[in-house]
């Protein structure tokens, strides 16, 4: 028997399962599910795409079941550059924009792009594990900066940038709503953060994930649209549209664009044709721009019945970050090793993801991400109870 | 104005757009299109396609429509197992199999798992170009061994062995119907390759995008199922459904397999669900057995046609591969250089691909790849024809 784990690349090695867990629960039904960032399916819009992907396979098969070009669809990306001028207020050239096979395929396009071993990429502190998981596939060293209730901290930023020896090749942010934290970047930082990596050349990718589902309709103005020239933003379809055909884009330099096109071919040639132009024809119809309201109102209600429920059973037990938007509340349950609590919980038919695969340099055992975008009002509530009740139970054990 | 591709890594620099060109000829409309792996639309089975997208997004968004796990949904996996039982003869655990976005995905998830920079990875001498760009963005040495008419000459590969310090990580070949050669390992060759490879630990990586598009149904044993120990097979649903959901598989020791569903998992999450759950309808509903005579008879029409007309128009002017399976001629056009012909062609509305991508050290300038399969009877004769023309001319401009 030949020992293939010998064999692996040394990227490989102790590489942690980090989202399997979450993904290997996207079709679990016997548990309370607050893990992962799972679009409700009640959102999908099945009333009009069955009538549209059956036309398209009737009617378009030499294009929607046939190879794509790698950067795209032509039309299916002039929908994208109309999209991007609604929400931006910019309209991409051309040769500013990609499509994507979603959001972690554009980070992975960006670091196979960009980065070589032991180059600096900043992440905010937390962040997404699953974008991180994608930069540190190819070894980037990683760090970290704090977040605060304007988001990332730009002050700390400027002060690591004056220690290390040469400018990080990335930087990575989530401004809206922010995965795991909630939390949003202010307006003055937004200008404060792309004066500052304008200056030492560092290219930031905005994911704007969840940018679209702010509760309350505030305007925040994209990085992108602040920075075309120092900023790639990615985003995806999965959280708006759906996650089953893979899609989302990225637009940022012409220079930096031109590279991701060739990377996705040779990664896996093109996004899945069906999928760009299923997704084309949903824009065109205007159904994004109605399922937009209905989308924010879910999830609204959503994450009050979770606040509510938090304020209710873990007052003095723990604190959590109110969502303004997005899928995600942010808890810390000081002197709870939250992946002790995970295994507890799962006892209780209670899933939820630890915090400290979230953190890039400072580990915190303490945190905890809550998704309330899959579950019902009265399941979040039984949820939350359940996961009080662990909570309780641990520091009693702890205690005695 | 930041000089992006100054901060581009280094394995971006200088990394050709091969396929590129290719790609972006896929929807080209005005042009006799020799180029590109494209299977002929008219096969995509839009008669049962359109009812079951549409049933599977009205019945089953909750799985057709979300993420799906990296590995793949369990149903789209068993039914994958159940293909393999029937063409390989062994059906695979359920941890020796995954699900990919395709071919390239696959090879991508490999190289990712596997290889360090300056890792060697064997190829046959040509080989697919777009598999090769694949292993090259994780900064290979690419060795190539030649081919004969009974495919990859193993004792050449034992000689190669020979003068390496260390075993290969990684051998790709193509046993089928090769890309661009045409050619097909004999048996013997498969047990020998097999044989060789497990003494040595080296992963061979057998790709059978081809394989079921054999012209004359004689039984060939898969690499896999003569050493599933030391073989990951990769094949594409690319060429014998359609390219526009993105699937393939990847199938082979647990250990291997393992480490690709994580490089998913970090890459891109998963392959989309729609797609699968697609796939997944057509296999059980038996609709893949009754498209393959059809295609099969189909190409086979084609590559006849395709001879044919070499005969006609290229006697004495080059020599070529007779297709028995597949997709592809490759035709040698002694004292023409390719690339310049390509642009001459061009001139006269014809593609193809230049044959200098396809090797990995030997570069040769007198090989093209011609693909028959997505091209009318009638504008195969037109356009070899055309061809003819355009190499006579080279010659006469050549020779006065």
């Amino acid at each position: 028997m030949i020992d293939w784990n010998a064999r692996l690349s040394r990227r490989a090695h102790g590489q942690p399962d980090l989202i399997g867990g979450i993904l290997a629960l996207a079709g679990a039904r016997d548990l309370i599910n607050f893990s992962g960032g799972f679009p409700d399916p009640s959102l999908f819009a099945t009333d009009v795409l069955g009538d549209i992907a059956r036309k398209l396979i009737e009617s378009d098969a030499a294009v929607a079941l046939q190879y794509s070009s790698s950067e795209g669809i032509a039309s299916t990306r002039a929908a994208l550059a109309d999209l991007l001028a609604g929400t931006d207020g910019r309209r991409p050239g051309d040769d500013e924009l990609t499509v994507t096979s979603g959001g972690i395929d554009a980070i992975t396009l960006i670091a196979k792009s960009m980065l070589d071993p032991g180059d600096v990429v900043v992440v905010e502190e937390p962040s997404y594990l699953g974008a991180v998981s994608g930069f540190v596939a190819f070894d980037p060293e990683l760090r970290g900066v704090p977040l605060d209730d304007d988001g990332l901290d730009v002050d700390a930023l400027a002060a690591l940038l004056r220690t290390l020896p040469s400018p990080p090749k990335l930087l990575y942010t989530i401004p809206d709503f922010q995965n795991p934290s909630g939390r949003t970047m202010s307006a003055e930082r937004r200008g404060a953060l792309v004066e500052l990596c304008r200056r030492h050349g560092i290219l930031i990718v905005e994911d704007v994930a969840y940018s679209q589902l702010g509760f309350d309709d505030a305007p925040r103005p994209t990085l992108w649209s602040l920075g075309p020239d120092v900023v790639v933003q990615i985003g995806t379809f999965s959280k708006v549209f759906l996650p089953g055909v893979r899609l989302g884009w990225a637009v940022g330099p012409a220079a930096v664009i031109a590279q991701l096109r060739i990377a996705k071919q040779n990664s896996d040639q093109c996004a899945g044709a069906l999928g760009q132009r299923m997704l084309e024809e949903y824009l065109r119809a205007g159904h994004l721009d109605a399922h937009l309201p209905r989308a924010r109102d879910l999830y609204r209600r959503r994450a009050a019945t979770l606040t509510d429920a938090l304020e209710r059973h873990f007052d003095g037990l723990a604190t959590w970050t109110v969502p303004r938007g997005g899928f995600f509340s942010w808890l810390r349950v000081p002197g709870v090793d939250t992946v002790a609590l995970a295994a507890a919980a799962r006892e209780s038919k209670v899933a939820f993801v630890p915090g400290a695969g979230f953190f890039a340099e400072r580990r915190d055992d303490e945190h905890l991400r809550l998704s309330y975008s899959r579950i019902s009002e009265s399941d979040i509530e039984e949820g939350v109870a359940r996961l009080a009740v662990a909570v309780r139970a641990m520091r009693e054990r702890r205690a005695s």
